[in-house]
Protein backbone atom coordinates (compact mmCIF):
# COMPACT_ATOMS: atom_id res chain seq x y z
CA UNK A 1 0.00 0.00 0.00
CA UNK A 2 2.69 2.33 0.93
CA UNK A 3 5.76 3.49 -1.79
CA UNK A 4 8.85 1.53 -1.43
CA UNK A 5 10.90 1.64 1.49
CA UNK A 6 8.00 2.47 4.25
CA UNK A 7 6.35 -0.29 2.72
CA UNK A 8 9.49 -2.61 3.51
CA UNK A 9 10.14 -0.86 7.12
CA UNK A 10 6.16 -1.96 7.96
CA UNK A 11 6.69 -5.58 6.37
CA UNK A 12 9.95 -6.13 8.81
CA UNK A 13 8.02 -5.02 11.70
CA UNK A 14 5.28 -7.13 11.21
CA UNK A 15 7.42 -10.13 11.16
CA UNK A 16 8.41 -9.21 15.06
CA UNK A 17 6.33 -10.78 17.40
CA UNK A 18 2.95 -8.74 18.77
CA UNK A 19 3.19 -6.51 15.95
CA UNK A 20 0.14 -6.69 13.32
CA UNK A 21 0.11 -4.37 10.50
CA UNK A 22 -1.70 -1.54 12.02
CA UNK A 23 0.90 -1.37 14.98
CA UNK A 24 4.11 -2.11 12.22
CA UNK A 25 2.31 1.47 10.36
CA UNK A 26 2.12 2.88 13.06
CA UNK A 27 5.63 2.31 14.66
CA UNK A 28 6.74 3.00 10.93
CA UNK A 29 5.57 6.41 11.16
CA UNK A 30 6.86 7.23 14.42
CA UNK A 31 9.80 6.49 13.18
CA UNK A 32 9.55 8.52 10.02
CA UNK A 33 8.62 11.40 12.43
CA UNK A 34 10.91 10.81 15.08
CA UNK A 35 14.21 12.50 15.86
CA UNK A 36 17.33 11.04 13.43
CA UNK A 37 18.89 10.13 16.77
CA UNK A 38 16.30 7.96 18.08
CA UNK A 39 16.16 5.83 15.26
CA UNK A 40 20.24 5.91 14.77
CA UNK A 41 20.21 4.70 18.73
CA UNK A 42 17.87 2.25 17.91
CA UNK A 43 20.14 0.48 14.75
CA UNK A 44 22.88 0.92 16.80
CA UNK A 45 21.36 -0.95 19.58
CA UNK A 46 20.09 -3.39 17.38
CA UNK A 47 23.69 -4.00 15.73
CA UNK A 48 25.33 -4.53 19.72
CA UNK A 49 22.90 -6.81 20.76
CA UNK A 50 23.59 -9.47 18.08
CA UNK A 51 27.08 -9.03 18.29
CA UNK A 52 27.58 -8.81 22.44
CA UNK A 53 25.09 -10.97 23.69
CA UNK A 54 25.78 -14.47 23.94
CA UNK A 55 24.33 -17.37 25.91
CA UNK A 56 25.55 -18.32 29.10
CA UNK A 57 27.69 -21.41 28.21
CA UNK A 58 26.82 -22.96 31.78
CA UNK A 59 22.80 -22.32 32.06
CA UNK A 60 22.20 -20.86 28.82
CA UNK A 61 20.80 -17.65 30.15
CA UNK A 62 21.41 -14.53 27.88
CA UNK A 63 25.02 -13.33 29.23
CA UNK A 64 27.57 -10.37 27.88
CA UNK A 65 30.55 -12.66 28.58
CA UNK A 66 31.07 -16.28 28.74
CA UNK A 67 29.03 -16.63 31.86
CA UNK A 68 25.80 -14.80 32.97
CA UNK A 69 25.72 -12.83 36.33
CA UNK A 70 23.84 -14.89 37.86
CA UNK A 71 26.35 -18.35 37.22
CA UNK A 72 29.63 -15.78 37.94
CA UNK A 73 27.29 -14.48 41.34
CA UNK A 74 29.45 -16.41 44.12
CA UNK A 75 26.59 -15.01 46.96
CA UNK A 76 24.50 -17.89 45.25
CA UNK A 77 24.01 -21.36 46.68
CA UNK A 78 24.88 -24.28 44.58
CA UNK A 79 22.69 -26.89 45.54
CA UNK A 80 19.32 -25.83 44.34
CA UNK A 81 18.92 -25.59 40.26
CA UNK A 82 15.75 -24.43 38.71
CA UNK A 83 15.48 -24.99 35.43
CA UNK A 84 13.42 -23.26 32.80
CA UNK A 85 12.51 -22.63 29.32
CA UNK A 86 13.34 -19.26 28.47
CA UNK A 87 16.09 -16.55 29.79
CA UNK A 88 12.31 -14.48 29.70
CA UNK A 89 11.55 -17.13 32.95
CA UNK A 90 14.31 -16.14 34.53
CA UNK A 91 14.14 -12.67 34.63
CA UNK A 92 10.29 -13.79 35.85
CA UNK A 93 11.93 -15.94 39.15
CA UNK A 94 14.27 -13.19 39.77
CA UNK A 95 11.29 -10.90 39.97
CA UNK A 96 10.13 -12.56 42.48
CA UNK A 97 13.13 -12.51 44.96
CA UNK A 98 12.20 -15.98 46.05
CA UNK A 99 15.10 -18.03 44.84
CA UNK A 100 18.86 -17.79 45.29
CA UNK A 101 20.29 -20.83 43.46
CA UNK A 102 21.64 -21.42 39.73
CA UNK A 103 19.40 -21.89 36.88
CA UNK A 104 19.72 -23.92 33.81
CA UNK A 105 17.70 -22.44 30.67
CA UNK A 106 16.30 -25.51 28.45
CA UNK A 107 15.50 -23.21 25.44
CA UNK A 108 11.75 -24.12 25.25
CA UNK A 109 9.68 -27.43 25.55
CA UNK A 110 9.51 -30.64 24.35
CA UNK A 111 6.64 -30.56 21.92
CA UNK A 112 5.94 -33.20 19.09
CA UNK A 113 3.55 -30.83 17.31
CA UNK A 114 6.53 -28.31 16.32
CA UNK A 115 9.20 -31.24 15.95
CA UNK A 116 10.94 -30.16 19.13
CA UNK A 117 12.23 -33.69 21.36
CA UNK A 118 14.04 -33.66 23.90
CA UNK A 119 17.73 -33.46 22.32
CA UNK A 120 16.70 -29.88 20.36
CA UNK A 121 16.90 -28.95 24.26
CA UNK A 122 19.81 -28.52 26.47
CA UNK A 123 19.51 -31.55 28.21
CA UNK A 124 22.22 -33.11 28.20
CA UNK A 125 24.13 -30.48 29.23
CA UNK A 126 21.71 -30.32 32.46
CA UNK A 127 22.26 -34.28 33.19
CA UNK A 128 26.04 -33.18 32.95
CA UNK A 129 25.46 -30.72 35.01
CA UNK A 130 23.82 -32.58 37.97
CA UNK A 131 26.50 -35.67 37.72
CA UNK A 132 29.26 -34.25 40.41
CA UNK A 133 26.48 -34.23 42.81
CA UNK A 134 26.56 -31.32 44.22
CA UNK A 135 23.05 -29.95 43.68
CA UNK A 136 20.52 -31.42 45.93
CA UNK A 137 17.41 -30.13 44.29
CA UNK A 138 16.31 -29.78 41.20
CA UNK A 139 13.18 -27.18 41.02
CA UNK A 140 11.45 -27.86 37.69
CA UNK A 141 9.98 -24.41 36.81
CA UNK A 142 8.74 -25.23 32.21
CA UNK A 143 4.94 -23.54 32.32
CA UNK A 144 2.22 -25.22 33.27
CA UNK A 145 1.11 -25.70 30.00
CA UNK A 146 0.49 -29.08 27.90
CA UNK A 147 4.12 -29.17 26.46
CA UNK A 148 5.40 -27.62 29.86
CA UNK A 149 4.40 -30.60 31.44
CA UNK A 150 5.21 -32.97 29.17
CA UNK A 151 9.07 -31.57 29.67
CA UNK A 152 8.43 -32.03 33.24
CA UNK A 153 7.51 -35.58 33.45
CA UNK A 154 10.28 -36.44 30.98
CA UNK A 155 13.19 -34.83 33.28
CA UNK A 156 11.59 -36.05 36.32
CA UNK A 157 11.86 -39.65 34.80
CA UNK A 158 15.44 -39.02 33.28
CA UNK A 159 16.89 -37.73 36.62
CA UNK A 160 14.87 -39.79 38.92
CA UNK A 161 17.70 -42.42 39.37
CA UNK A 162 20.10 -39.69 40.51
CA UNK A 163 18.21 -39.79 43.76
CA UNK A 164 18.05 -35.70 44.14
CA UNK A 165 15.12 -33.95 44.82
CA UNK A 166 13.06 -33.17 42.27
CA UNK A 167 9.96 -30.47 42.49
CA UNK A 168 7.97 -28.48 40.30
CA UNK A 169 6.65 -25.11 41.05
CA UNK A 170 2.87 -25.20 42.44
CA UNK A 171 -0.18 -24.94 40.26
CA UNK A 172 -3.25 -23.21 41.72
CA UNK A 173 -5.42 -20.22 41.92
CA UNK A 174 -3.48 -16.79 41.21
CA UNK A 175 -3.12 -14.46 44.09
CA UNK A 176 -5.42 -11.67 43.85
CA UNK A 177 -7.75 -13.63 41.21
CA UNK A 178 -11.42 -14.62 41.59
CA UNK A 179 -12.05 -18.14 42.12
CA UNK A 180 -15.41 -17.40 40.50
CA UNK A 181 -13.47 -16.64 36.84
CA UNK A 182 -10.67 -19.59 37.39
CA UNK A 183 -10.54 -21.83 34.68
CA UNK A 184 -11.38 -25.67 35.54
CA UNK A 185 -7.96 -26.68 35.00
CA UNK A 186 -6.45 -24.51 37.76
CA UNK A 187 -9.25 -24.79 39.76
CA UNK A 188 -8.85 -28.48 39.76
CA UNK A 189 -5.20 -28.40 40.39
CA UNK A 190 -5.86 -25.62 43.26
CA UNK A 191 -8.23 -28.32 44.78
CA UNK A 192 -5.46 -30.80 44.39
CA UNK A 193 -2.74 -29.18 46.22
CA UNK A 194 -5.09 -28.12 48.87
CA UNK A 195 -2.57 -27.41 51.86
CA UNK A 196 -3.55 -28.15 55.52
CA UNK A 197 -4.25 -25.29 57.51
CA UNK A 198 -3.28 -25.05 60.91
CA UNK A 199 -4.51 -22.97 63.84
CA UNK B 1 16.30 -6.19 34.92
CA UNK B 2 18.51 -7.87 32.29
CA UNK B 3 22.07 -6.90 31.54
CA UNK B 4 23.60 -3.99 29.70
CA UNK B 5 22.80 -3.80 25.95
CA UNK B 6 19.57 -6.73 26.36
CA UNK B 7 17.97 -4.32 28.98
CA UNK B 8 19.17 -0.73 26.40
CA UNK B 9 17.03 -3.08 23.27
CA UNK B 10 14.16 -3.09 25.75
CA UNK B 11 14.57 0.62 26.60
CA UNK B 12 14.81 1.96 22.96
CA UNK B 13 11.44 -0.70 21.92
CA UNK B 14 9.40 0.22 24.57
CA UNK B 15 9.95 3.67 23.37
CA UNK B 16 8.09 2.83 20.69
CA UNK B 17 4.09 3.72 20.04
CA UNK B 18 1.63 0.78 21.23
CA UNK B 19 4.97 -1.38 22.50
CA UNK B 20 4.99 -2.11 26.68
CA UNK B 21 7.69 -3.61 28.66
CA UNK B 22 6.31 -7.23 27.87
CA UNK B 23 6.22 -6.74 24.17
CA UNK B 24 9.35 -5.06 24.21
CA UNK B 25 10.61 -8.19 26.47
CA UNK B 26 8.88 -10.66 23.79
CA UNK B 27 10.58 -8.68 20.59
CA UNK B 28 13.91 -8.46 22.31
CA UNK B 29 13.68 -11.64 22.96
CA UNK B 30 12.82 -12.80 19.29
CA UNK B 31 15.49 -10.80 17.80
CA UNK B 32 18.38 -12.44 19.71
CA UNK B 33 16.90 -15.61 18.40
CA UNK B 34 16.70 -14.56 15.30
CA UNK B 35 18.68 -15.33 12.38
CA UNK B 36 21.36 -12.57 12.24
CA UNK B 37 20.20 -12.02 8.83
CA UNK B 38 16.62 -10.48 9.97
CA UNK B 39 18.14 -8.74 12.09
CA UNK B 40 20.54 -6.90 9.62
CA UNK B 41 17.43 -6.36 7.03
CA UNK B 42 15.52 -4.58 10.06
CA UNK B 43 18.21 -2.39 11.24
CA UNK B 44 19.34 -1.95 7.36
CA UNK B 45 15.88 -0.90 6.49
CA UNK B 46 16.07 1.71 9.29
CA UNK B 47 18.38 3.28 8.48
CA UNK B 48 17.20 3.64 4.72
CA UNK B 49 13.98 4.55 5.13
CA UNK B 50 15.47 7.78 7.40
CA UNK B 51 17.60 8.91 4.46
CA UNK B 52 15.57 7.90 1.17
CA UNK B 53 11.83 8.96 2.84
CA UNK B 54 11.10 12.48 2.67
CA UNK B 55 7.65 14.13 2.40
CA UNK B 56 6.33 15.47 -0.72
CA UNK B 57 6.94 18.76 -1.32
CA UNK B 58 2.97 19.81 -2.63
CA UNK B 59 0.82 17.79 -0.23
CA UNK B 60 3.21 16.43 2.33
CA UNK B 61 2.47 12.84 1.84
CA UNK B 62 5.18 9.90 2.18
CA UNK B 63 7.72 10.28 -0.71
CA UNK B 64 10.53 8.96 -1.92
CA UNK B 65 10.81 11.55 -4.23
CA UNK B 66 10.09 15.53 -4.43
CA UNK B 67 6.38 14.30 -4.84
CA UNK B 68 4.62 11.39 -3.94
CA UNK B 69 3.10 8.85 -6.20
CA UNK B 70 -0.41 10.56 -6.06
CA UNK B 71 0.49 14.24 -6.71
CA UNK B 72 2.45 12.53 -9.49
CA UNK B 73 -0.19 10.43 -11.08
CA UNK B 74 -1.87 12.52 -14.25
CA UNK B 75 -5.10 10.05 -13.80
CA UNK B 76 -6.07 11.98 -11.06
CA UNK B 77 -8.73 14.76 -10.80
CA UNK B 78 -7.48 18.50 -9.73
CA UNK B 79 -10.64 19.94 -8.90
CA UNK B 80 -11.05 18.07 -5.25
CA UNK B 81 -8.49 18.32 -2.74
CA UNK B 82 -8.87 16.17 0.47
CA UNK B 83 -7.16 17.49 3.27
CA UNK B 84 -6.22 14.79 6.03
CA UNK B 85 -3.95 15.09 9.48
CA UNK B 86 -1.68 12.77 8.84
CA UNK B 87 -0.04 10.69 5.79
CA UNK B 88 -1.78 7.39 7.63
CA UNK B 89 -4.81 8.84 6.54
CA UNK B 90 -3.90 9.23 3.10
CA UNK B 91 -3.75 5.48 3.13
CA UNK B 92 -6.79 4.63 4.79
CA UNK B 93 -8.95 6.75 2.44
CA UNK B 94 -6.90 5.50 -0.62
CA UNK B 95 -7.64 1.63 0.96
CA UNK B 96 -11.79 2.84 -0.04
CA UNK B 97 -11.05 3.63 -3.52
CA UNK B 98 -13.74 6.20 -3.31
CA UNK B 99 -11.58 9.17 -3.68
CA UNK B 100 -9.64 10.24 -6.86
CA UNK B 101 -8.80 13.22 -6.66
CA UNK B 102 -5.79 14.70 -4.90
CA UNK B 103 -4.43 15.31 -1.13
CA UNK B 104 -3.52 17.48 1.60
CA UNK B 105 -1.55 16.41 4.67
CA UNK B 106 -1.70 19.27 7.12
CA UNK B 107 0.57 17.41 9.90
CA UNK B 108 -1.70 17.21 12.93
CA UNK B 109 -4.33 18.67 14.12
CA UNK B 110 -4.72 22.11 16.32
CA UNK B 111 -4.72 21.03 19.70
CA UNK B 112 -3.98 24.55 22.32
CA UNK B 113 -3.53 22.01 25.08
CA UNK B 114 -0.50 20.07 22.96
CA UNK B 115 0.81 23.31 22.26
CA UNK B 116 -0.43 23.12 18.23
CA UNK B 117 -1.74 26.15 16.49
CA UNK B 118 -2.35 26.89 12.98
CA UNK B 119 1.40 27.84 12.20
CA UNK B 120 2.41 24.52 13.28
CA UNK B 121 0.50 22.71 10.59
CA UNK B 122 0.88 23.29 6.42
CA UNK B 123 -2.17 25.63 6.43
CA UNK B 124 0.11 28.41 4.48
CA UNK B 125 0.78 25.31 2.10
CA UNK B 126 -3.05 24.93 2.02
CA UNK B 127 -4.50 27.95 1.81
CA UNK B 128 -1.77 28.34 -1.43
CA UNK B 129 -2.54 25.60 -2.96
CA UNK B 130 -5.81 26.78 -3.40
CA UNK B 131 -5.04 30.27 -4.56
CA UNK B 132 -5.32 29.41 -8.36
CA UNK B 133 -8.82 28.35 -8.04
CA UNK B 134 -8.40 24.83 -10.09
CA UNK B 135 -9.90 23.16 -6.91
CA UNK B 136 -13.26 23.65 -6.89
CA UNK B 137 -14.18 21.26 -3.58
CA UNK B 138 -12.06 20.95 -0.41
CA UNK B 139 -13.08 17.51 1.45
CA UNK B 140 -11.96 17.94 5.27
CA UNK B 141 -11.14 14.31 6.53
CA UNK B 142 -9.76 15.30 9.58
CA UNK B 143 -10.45 13.03 12.57
CA UNK B 144 -14.26 12.79 14.16
CA UNK B 145 -12.25 14.09 17.71
CA UNK B 146 -12.03 17.00 19.68
CA UNK B 147 -9.21 18.28 17.53
CA UNK B 148 -9.71 17.13 13.82
CA UNK B 149 -13.39 18.70 14.47
CA UNK B 150 -11.51 22.13 15.67
CA UNK B 151 -9.25 21.65 12.82
CA UNK B 152 -12.34 21.58 10.79
CA UNK B 153 -13.70 24.27 11.60
CA UNK B 154 -11.21 26.82 11.55
CA UNK B 155 -10.04 25.64 8.15
CA UNK B 156 -13.75 26.25 6.77
CA UNK B 157 -13.81 29.43 8.04
CA UNK B 158 -10.48 29.88 6.67
CA UNK B 159 -11.28 29.27 3.06
CA UNK B 160 -15.12 30.02 3.16
CA UNK B 161 -14.40 33.89 1.41
CA UNK B 162 -12.57 31.61 -1.23
CA UNK B 163 -15.92 30.78 -2.73
CA UNK B 164 -15.31 27.23 -3.12
CA UNK B 165 -17.53 23.58 -1.44
CA UNK B 166 -16.22 22.73 1.38
CA UNK B 167 -17.32 19.50 2.73
CA UNK B 168 -16.82 17.16 5.62
CA UNK B 169 -16.76 13.22 5.88
CA UNK B 170 -19.98 12.06 7.58
CA UNK B 171 -20.31 11.16 10.81
CA UNK B 172 -22.48 8.21 11.96
CA UNK B 173 -23.07 4.72 12.55
CA UNK B 174 -20.30 2.38 11.79
CA UNK B 175 -21.15 0.29 8.86
CA UNK B 176 -21.84 -3.52 10.32
CA UNK B 177 -21.69 -1.97 14.00
CA UNK B 178 -24.46 -2.35 16.60
CA UNK B 179 -26.90 0.68 17.90
CA UNK B 180 -27.04 -0.50 21.10
CA UNK B 181 -23.15 -0.37 21.60
CA UNK B 182 -22.70 2.89 19.72
CA UNK B 183 -21.89 5.84 21.97
CA UNK B 184 -23.96 8.61 22.23
CA UNK B 185 -22.18 11.40 20.40
CA UNK B 186 -22.00 8.73 17.80
CA UNK B 187 -25.66 7.94 17.74
CA UNK B 188 -26.29 11.75 17.88
CA UNK B 189 -24.28 12.54 14.91
CA UNK B 190 -26.47 9.59 13.08
CA UNK B 191 -29.45 11.45 13.66
CA UNK B 192 -28.53 14.53 13.00
CA UNK B 193 -26.98 13.44 9.87
CA UNK B 194 -29.64 11.15 8.82
CA UNK B 195 -30.41 11.02 5.16
CA UNK B 196 -34.15 10.91 3.80
CA UNK B 197 -34.86 7.28 1.99
CA UNK B 198 -36.61 7.62 -1.36
CA UNK B 199 -39.14 4.62 -2.14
Amino acid sequence: MYEGVVQDLIDELTRLPGIGPRGAQRIAFHLLQADRDDVQRLTEVLTVVREKVRFCELCFNVAEGERCRICLDPQRGDTQLCVVEDPKDVNAIERTHEFKGRYHVLGGAISPIDGVGPDDLRITELVSRLSDGRITELIIATNPNLTGEATASYLNRLVGPMGLTVSRLASGLPVGGDLEYADEVTLGRAFEGRRMMHA
